[in-house]
């Protein structure tokens, strides 16, 4: 059972890698278009190598601290000996699938103009394409990892499935540490880059969006591609290892004799999700002159046709490892997963589309001027939490409850993390779809600044606005997967320092009771979090952009005939000073986020830790929700504006609009989707840590 | 002792209402100035007066329809027959309490502006004066109400000490619900006349703040005297006696037998508090030319005095009627919320006063516009959470474990009740401080319309500038004892469910486990309310300042002669449609505060309640804070450049620093108080429809 079980994630994630990699010729194979396309291309590929590899640099050093603390911890019989290097391939692996994604993205993005030169369904497929290499590697990477480690601690080192789902639970951190680094310094460094060359260059000197003449317009092409691609990459590997492994830990508690079939099942679910996606792909074509709703409509299929087939085969695999009454009831929960994921992102979609009413009626607050609109996208974001927070408490009742939590909670928390892996198992095509955006995006800068025909730059702005949409799916998916994934791994803390206890000998109460004050304190602690680490984020991209803006000026000022278009903008100084600031500022937000808990548990003991992460999970996904979707709307009323409502671009109510969608990026690029990794982060640490904090805390 | 007791807490009560009588006579005694002051003051007065009117019938028909739905309850035995009668006493003398706050404020703004006419020392005792007396009717007739219905159900109907404190704690709703209304619609008025004067006076007309011309000018003075006096008196009415009647319930409930001597520790302290307030106002005087420094010297010097004295005198109370090493321990919860309460205004002061670092910072980032303005303040208002959480979480801590928590819970919650009682303790003066803002406020308001000499003006700002930050400091107060009454009323809402459960023979399960399914619901459900609650207000505030900004583009349309200053604006219409938006926005977000605890309850249980409430209590700590200092940083940001810093007045770094404050205007006066108000009325409601839910609940 347990060799078959290998076999087959084994060969799910080798069916993605070898997808990924066709797939990846099958892009390099287009042309880069002209000499000039070639050459900004070159700028961006460089500018976005460079940042990475001293981004990694920095990350390395992290690693290797930690690398050594832990294996301290090790050797004083604080964890086991697998943990150190479980954490290091969690964060290569992350990095990795970073990595490749940028290589892809900057690769595709003007052979995708180019494309977008002979028509619109060629550059859809480049475009998609190169998503696809990138949603494929996630997710092979993923499973090969966990494939790798259960092997090797289940085959060779005969370990037992709960040492097994132990040890595996550790790389998540190492995987979650590497995401948290690469979206927020990606997201600053992309936000600073926009920001900046917005306010100099479209504000104050009066230039158009992507003009060569502006110096941070490759910064800003490199910012896209190594936070919205490298650390989304990071990011969604970090969520879906993630959940498999919680379910796996909670199965093997849920199931005990039979651990292992447990842990079997998310696994099956993730290497049949690999699969379908695949099929789903093929699905995704349109035809020429397509409008943006054909677009839609064809990404939809693919991603449909694929959460129909494994929701169909889901039963199967549950029935086969568990059998009984009790896999009707998990199949349920993953069921409820797979229709959340699909509901909150529609409810994103409803929030911060301009097809719909609210970003509509925020795009109208421009005519009372910024101060306005910024209130109302506010207000827009926070009561666009109420849907998601529905949806997502009835998924885990039913999950709890279908499972049989009712009369044995292990099992309803089992249900929990199934839900999870059932709402990420069609990641593959989702981030896709999700990762295109960004190469169309770019594909749009490169035919603006190549001074491509105005029909290239329509074609690569109905895919890049198409995107839009499918980025606001991907979101619902990102947000939902991790508050489930979060409290799966809460549960999983709870089992931990059970287990830890036990084996010191010590007496655990493990009722986390809200009247008890050290829980309180804990969760008013952890509800905290979010919030300062928002803030931190925020003010980062702003410290960036401020450099940039004061860059952007000196070269408008000091290089004569650059206004003129007869001398180049030194663009490598911005992209020099993006890597700079966002790799500065990347540090102290990740270090927040590691030390909280170990400090939190040292101090108020495991009672404050789960109050901790009750409270940092319920905010976090409040904060992430309200940041993306007021971000979201704000960037849509703007887009709404510029097509021509109120008054239309250049205007007044433009410019109010304006104001909102800047206000709008980091909360939407950078704090929010952080947010995300955050909660999940904060348990793993948690984990980690927990029998440090059993023997030592104060409390 | 019993007799004992009321007699203290009467004589407490009347020592407060009588020296709000005197006080009030010597304010009224001094001289309203010239005619156009009074006809000035009288539309004020006319305007506030119409308002109240009308929401007092407005909240009459609701209170009315809760009393009938109270009385079936009543009847159909879900509630003791006290309940719906002490409902309406709390929420008649909650609006008392704004009403008489409202009239002395509005009878003393001329009369401060005519005041400082003679001098500034002169100002501020008038103004000091009409602080104090909405500062003691708030005290004296919390403590009379109070009073009155414990020698009701303890010396005439003979009641459990148990069932007294039940009966009590229903009072407490009404005046929650009253205070919300206020508070929310109060908030709304003032908003959307400051916004909308704002929006088209100083910006698009181009006339100063306080012109006669503009017609929205008597409705933002209206709205100061609805929303920041009215609203205010009514919100720490229901703060000051729901902290109390919340420890009494705990102190019977942790002392039992001695249940009677427990109940009694929180209203003797109240009425030593009274006293002690009463000397302090004594201190506070100042010299001609005093700078700003010595004027909030003087004010301290008030403040502090009657710290001490209560901080030295709650030890023989305590000792005297519990007496034994459990008093010692309560003493130091009582002295931690002092502290504490000291602690969280400082902070507030350090993030929102422009003498500090963050505010100055903030101001700095009008220079690249103002977006990066709102990136900052929003950032600013997150940081600026920590402090607060780390100081409420010591002080909870302290105070459950000081009072003997450890092994006996039931000490803890009555020791972190007392600290919330200890920190409003001091009620009587800090409002005193807190209210008299407004009034300085209005002063200058008038001395601009009625044209008085610029050294008059000079002087109300130096009084308003001051009024800021001891706002700021009030602000502490409500907020911080808004999370331990919230959480002392948590800890009585566990007791009630209790108690109803054994009524009628239900078995309860009374740990509140976060791994709970319907726990952790109730808690992503009640951590999402604060959000909603506060997007519903903001976009109220921003549809009643539409109206008016219509309004008075309308006016300065079809007035002719107006802008010349020939013809008269007809400030009455703004007035009316200030009243009616804010009367017609007010009414959805209460019905939500009080339909939210119950739905929750009937699906998800009690265990669900308690989850809610603990995830409200949570999040509504830290957006109320946030929300606050965010506002008050961008007021003070603009007012920093107004005094001549990053170009000064006019400049376009003050432009986008106005955009800031208006941001920061719904956020600081609508939004962020009302939030504290919402998380106790939400407990409130649990408790009173406790045995519905217990009966009744799906889950």
């Amino acid at each position: 059972m347990d060799k078959l079980l290998v076999l087959f994630t084994f060969l799910g994630s080798a069916a993605a890698l070898i997808f990924a990699v066709i797939t990846a010729k099958r892009v390099l194979r287009f042309p880069e278009g002209t000499d000039t396309m070639k050459k900004i291309s070159a700028w961006v590929k460089s500018g976005a190598n460079a940042y990475l590899k001293r981004q990694y640099f920095v990350v390395a050093v992290f690693f290797a601290a930690m690398f050594v603390i832990l294996l301290v911890m090790a050797l004083c019989k604080l964890l086991t000996i697998y943990v150190p290097f479980a954490f290091v391939t969690g964060g290569f692996f992350s990095a990795l699938s970073g990595f490749i994604g940028m290589k892809i993205a900057t690769a595709s993005n003007a052979r995708t103009a180019n494309a977008c030169r002979e028509g619109l369904n060629r550059g859809l497929r480049v475009a998609f394409s190169a998503g696809s290499v990138m949603g494929f590697t996630v997710v092979g990477l993923g499973l090969l990892d966990i494939s790798i480690w259960f092997f090797l601690l289940n085959n060779i080192l005969k370990l037992s499935p709960n040492e097994i789902s132990s040890a595996m639970l550790t790389f998540g951190m190492g995987a979650s540490s590497m995401a948290l680094f690469a979206r927020v310094g990606g997201g600053i460094f992309t936000k600073a880059a926009d920001v900046g060359a917005d306010l100099v260059g479209k504000v104050e000197a009066g230039i158009p969006e992507d003009d060569p003449r502006n110096p941070a317009v490759i910064a800003d092409n490199v910012g896209d591609n190594v936070g919205d691609v490298a650390g989304m990459g990071a990011d969604l590997y970090e969520s879906y290892v993630g959940s498999i492994i919680s379910a796996s830990a909670l199965g093997v508690a849920a199931f005990k004799a039979n651990g292992l079939s447990a842990m079997a099942v998310p696994m099956l679910i993730a290497a049949i999700g690999i699969v379908c996606s695949i099929f789903g792909t093929f699905l995704v074509r349109t035809k020429e002159n397509a409008t943006q709703k054909n677009l839609l409509k064809s990404l939809s299929r693919g991603t449909n046709f694929s959460a129909i087939i494994i929701a169909v085969l889901a039963f199967p695999i549950v029935w086969f490892c568990l059998g009984g009454k009790a896999s009707i009831g998990l199949y349920f929960a993953i069921i409820a997963g797979l229709l959340s994921g699909v509901l909150i992102g529609q409810s994103t979609e409803y929030f911060t589309s301009d097809t719909y009413k609210p970003t509509r009626h925020l795009a109208s607050k421009s005519e009372t001027g910024s101060a306005t609109i910024i209130i109302g996208g506010l207000g827009l974001g926070m009561l666009s939490t109420a849907l998601p927070i529905l949806i997502v408490a009835v998924c885990i009742l039913v999950a709890y409850f279908a499972s049989g939590g009712g009369s044995n909670m292990n099992m309803g928390l089992y249900g929990i993390s199934l839900s999870a892996v059932g709402m990420l198992s069609t990641l593959g095509i989702t981030l896709a779809t999700d990762a295109y955006g960004p190469v169309a995006d770019n594909a749009g800068g490169i035919a603006e600044m190549a001074g491509l025909e105005p029909e290239v730059r329509q074609r690569t702005d109905a895919l890049d606005s198409l995107g839009n949409t499918t980025a606001a799916t991907g979101k619902g998916f990102a947000i939902g997967s991790a508050a489930l994934t979060a409290l799966a791994l809460m549960a999983s803390y709870v089992n931990k320092v059970d287990e830890v206890a036990a084996s010191a000998g010590k007496a655990v109460d493990l009722t986390f009771n809200l009247t008890n004050p050290t829980v309180l304190v804990g969760l008013f602690i952890g509800a905290c979090l979010p919030f300062i680490f928002a803030a931190l984020t925020m003010e980062s991209v702003g410290k960036a952009a401020q450099s940039i803006v004061i860059e952007v000026r000196r070269q408008f000022k000091e290089i004569t005939g650059l206004m003129e278009g007869k001398a180049e903008a030194d663009y490598a100084s911005c992209v020099d000073l993006c890597t700079k600031a966002s790799l500065r500022e990347m540090v102290l937000p990740t270090v927040v986020a590691i030390i909280a808990p170990v400090a939190t548990g040292l101090i108020l003991g495991y009672h404050g830790v789960v109050g901790m992460l009750a409270g940092a999970t319920a905010t976090g996904f409040l904060m992430a929700i309200f940041m993306s979707n007021s971000g979201g709307a704000w960037d849509n009323a703007k887009k709404y504006i510029e097509s021509g409502a109120h008054d239309g671009k250049g205007s007044d109510q433009h410019k109010a609009a304006v104001v909102g969608d800047t206000v709008g990026d980091p909360f939407k690029d950078t704090s929010g989707p952080a947010i995300n990794i955050l909660i999940k982060l904060l348990s793993m640490v948690s984990i980690v840590f927990a029998a440090l904090v059993v023997r030592y805390s104060i409390f």
